[in-house]
């Protein structure tokens, strides 16, 4: 089986409200010196043996493109784990 | 500046009902071979400089407990970005 992870985050310059509010609370909670935080998906997706390699790749950002991310305001991150990457 | 990634999900054998609709929307959008989708927070935490290396996975590790995941359902893994590798 191959897995791919996928990182989905708000691009930058994009008001993040939930992030702000995290920040706070970690503030409010005692924790010092955090500048910034940016919340964002992160999904796990277990694939056939089937795909090689490259079409691996081009198949999860295809399904990026498609369905998990909006390319207009969201970047990724594909990672391909082990027998995957 | 230092960042910390953090990427939390269910543990393993927990129903992720939002994982189980994304597997369905991608087999109804054509894609073949995925076996199981599961989804989660992706974090990415900028630091100050002031933090040590170890004391900076630190902090990020009691964060995710007293805040950001919870720790009997969830998991987390933490990375350290660039400089606060």
């Amino acid at each position: 089986m191959k897995k791919a992870k996928v990182c989905i985050s708000l691009k930058a310059g994009l008001l993040d409200a939930q992030g702000k509010t995290i920040k706070s609370a970690l503030e409010s909670l005692g924790f010092k010196g955090v500048r910034e935080v940016r919340v964002g998906k992160y999904l796990e997706i277990d694939l056939d043996q089937s795909f090689a390699k490259p079409s691996l790749r081009r198949e999860v950002e295809r399904m990026c493109h498609k369905l998990l991310a909006n390319p207009v305001i969201e970047r990724y991150h594909i990672t391909l784990d082990d027998n995957g990457r």
